[in-house]
């Protein structure tokens, strides 16, 4: 057998996160109303974001400290009370969010894990992976969790020879083209493409559609019988 | 030769870590000095910081958050805008604070790295770990690097299993009885103890002097030559 080890993405592979960013955006818009209008703030915020990406990384916590800042910038320095309050709540709802598998998730994986080692491979920050996993009932079903601060070829590299059998013997399931497809591809590794249900946006100019090991798949429901094709 | 793999500590361990908290509160005391007094902050901060342990973990990010909800509480819920800037500075401040190596650190591990797999050992958060790491100048000394949510026997079973030939044949050294030396010998591994130089308190009580594969170290240049006094 060709295939040993599947790795998969966590966030908006197997259960929603993007969508749980952008309710509390919608909600820091309605807090913010009488402050900015909608696009101000979303381009603020946006600016934000950016600049604290490299103290901050991904993740709940640093997110929350950019909405307070972007709060801060938008008022003059002097951000209403409630706002503040409103924002350290909004973040901690986040990190206390139920975790819901996404529709074919659990069989997916059920079925997977009779023949493969399944590896879960994602981004974002160390604790609140590790409860979101704990959470979502799937623990089980992985031998192995790596939560990484980038994903690139090195990091599918070292993942794959630790936990698999190496990346020319795995396939790396997810729904960002550029995290988890091509990287994982530049590796040796085979890679699937599942696209986010709710992202309207597939970024299907970047899929390497003539790659031979790539595949683009409707639904995670697709995954065991593609992998058990590649033999 | 017995053992074959070193496993180390990073914060207070290898470079300050507490110090710069302390620091920080110390500024937090500074600038909340018209609103309560410094026992007052302090408790109040304490509490705040238990209650979102399990949600916010260990890090710079969720004790900036902390610090601001501190700050909210003691303000009626209106802290000044300056004083919530004043925190979002602190804490990036202490995200790209410079990470300076304790004394006799850089020599140790470089004789360590000569005869045994190095292997850091950490909690807290992932990108800001690796960062302080990167700044270190240390990173090339070790094989590995796992950064973990928490430190229990099996953490160190499962960390010496995969990067060494397993705990019975790892030596983990740190300053904190409690997460570095008391679950690395419920594991099978040696341990060492070497206090973090600005503590006061120890922790000393805690000791398991009797422990045969305990040690006590005065220092981590004492390191080298515990390890291989062990075969």
């Amino acid at each position: 057998m060709r295939i040993t080890t599947v790795g998969l993405d966590a966030d908006d592979t197997l259960w929603h996160n993007e969508t749980i960013f952008r309710l509390t955006q919608d909600r820091f818009r309605a807090l913010m109303a009488e402050v900015a209008a909608p696009e101000v703030l979303d381009a603020r915020l946006a600016a934000v974001e950016r600049r604290n990406l490299s103290l901050y990384g991904y993740g709940v916590k640093g997110f929350t400290l950019s909405l307070i800042e972007t709060a801060m910038e938008l008022t003059g320095g002097e951000p209403p009370g409630r706002i503040v309050a409103d924002i350290l709540a909004a973040g901690r709802e986040m990190l206390a969010h139920p975790v819901e598998p996404l529709p074919g998730v659990e069989h997916a994986l059920a079925e997977l894990s009779d023949s493969y080692r399944l590896v879960l491979i994602t981004k974002g920050d160390l604790l609140h992976q590790e409860q979101k996993l704990a959470a979502s009932g799937l623990g089980d079903l992985f031998v192995a969790v790596e939560i990484v601060s980038e994903k690139d070829a090195r990091t599918y590299e070292t993942v794959f020879a630790r936990h698999g059998t190496g990346a020319g013997a795995a396939a790396m399931c997810g729904n960002s083209m550029r995290s988890d497809v091509l990287p994982a591809l530049e590796a040796g590794a085979y890679a699937a493409h599942v696209p986010y249900p709710l992202t309207w946006a597939h970024e299907m100019a970047d899929a390497p559609a003539d790659h031979p090991r790539f595949a683009e798949l409707a639904s995670i429901s697709e995954l065991p019988g593609w992998v058990r094709a590649l033999g």
